[in-house]
């Protein structure tokens, strides 16, 4: 590309230590428990609900009035579990098998400042909360900004999307088996679940998303633990589709206390 | 929309102080030198150049690697020109004509954390340098994330615009004089602008959106002065057209002396 005169500034050259601060304006409460079982992205599971409020310091002042009748916001919010502060330079896509790409060719949630950006349905919007949906950010995710999604700005009319055009990502079965339609039916009845039907639909989107690790999918017949809205749900991976085991309150683990003064 | 048992955890209802630092992994080369004159939405005006290159922090490690065949990036960025710390509960968008909305029901750079997204079209990807268009962000802007568009995740297949979709602003048009022409082939004959015909397509596009704040757009037959790749390109709007009165290298006025050390 060609300057025009005085384009090439060569600014930043040198790094900069500039730091800035931000500090979030909300934190999400999501269905998504936990990091593990949350969607690399969330528009792939539509039931994948959750609900903010706005920061006390924001509060009052009309800040999302306009947002009816806006069918989509941004999210720009920070992987706060991203625990390694090590940035890796490359990272292996699941849909890529084992291939690697750029960390910012990538929607990685390790990259450089651990910023994450969501494209969420609104569902409804209420004073200085707003209920979202088809989001892929797990509970307490801090939120840094809310933007509404503008067709003139945000859609291309043209576009292609070099390396994660391959190999789209298949959608696996999912069955319940006897005994969790049973705790679903008792979990209903002792209203720990509101809404039997929707809490099926989020179950049966996070595991057709496949959500374990590429290391784990060799593995067949090997439970394991997704948590989604304070649910534990066991599944189990055999003969290309999950089987859903049980369903049961979430109770933190022995090695987790949740009393952290008791020995 | 209800909860599903544990959801709605009522997080955050006491107002958090929690901070969080974030350093710039770019600082963008644009054509857009000043604030006036840059577009409220970059897409609108197609030749609207920048240039970056990753931090040194960042270089050679092929964190870029794999843009390549993807046509749009994200750009989350800062608004470093934000001067007033203050945020605006509301703001008049140019198109509403004097009504206000919530500051995060718009794109208003003013919101809290002054965080900009942009999406913009990958024109050159070369190590750690990108090169893009259609960008709304004026020089010197610092890049806090690149991340990759994609279909399934930023781009709903229904959607509604609520009063985003309201009165599309209207193109203005915009003819050179001759006094603005014959320095155009000055400058290029000078090598002060290299391709004649993209700077002629810049200044147009920047116009045709009419960068003049709403309380001007009264005024007509006023000079006034937009700065874009390091040219100050004089115009004036008069019978519904922008007529460009001339173009020259900028120089900073008198009252920003190059040298602050010299009284």
């Amino acid at each position: 590309m060609e300057p025009f005169g005085e384009y090439d500034k060569n600014r930043g050259m040198q790094s900069q230590k500039d730091t800035f601060e931000v500090r979030p304006i909300a934190y999400l409460n999501s269905v998504f428990d936990h990091k593990f079982g949350t969607p690399r992205q969330g528009m792939l599971a539509p039931h994948g609900e959750a609900w903010l409020q706005l920061d006390p310091l924001w509060r009052n002042k009309g800040m999302l009035e306009g947002l009816e009748g806006i069918s989509h916001v941004w999210l720009i919010s920070l992987f706060h579990q991203n625990k390694n502060r090590r940035v890796p330079s490359k990272i292996h896509p699941p849909r890529l098998l084992g291939e690697s790409v750029g960390v910012l060719a990538s929607r990685s949630p390790h990259h450089p400042n651990s910023l994450g950006l969501t494209l969420a349905k609104v569902n409804r919007v209420e004073g200085d909360s707003l209920w979202i949906s088809g989001i892929d950010l797990v509970d307490g995710t801090p939120i840094l900004d809310i933007k509404p999604y503008l067709a003139d700005a945000d859609r291309p009319t043209e576009f292609s999307g070099g390396w994660t055009d391959q190999l789209p990502e298949t959608a696996v079965a999912c069955v319940f088996s006897q005994e969790a339609l049973n705790q679903l039916d008792q979990l209903v009845v002792r209203r720990k679940i509101v809404n039997q039907q929707k809490f099926m639909a989020l179950v049966q989107e996070v595991l057709a998303l496949d959500p374990r690790p590429l290391s784990y999918r060799q593995r067949t017949n090997e439970r394991f633990a997704i948590v989604l809205g304070g649910m534990d749900v066991h599944a189990r991976y055999n003969e290309n589709q999950f089987t859903v085991l049980s369903i049961q309150p979430f109770e933190a683990n022995a090695d987790e206390p949740q009393d952290p003064s008791e020995p």
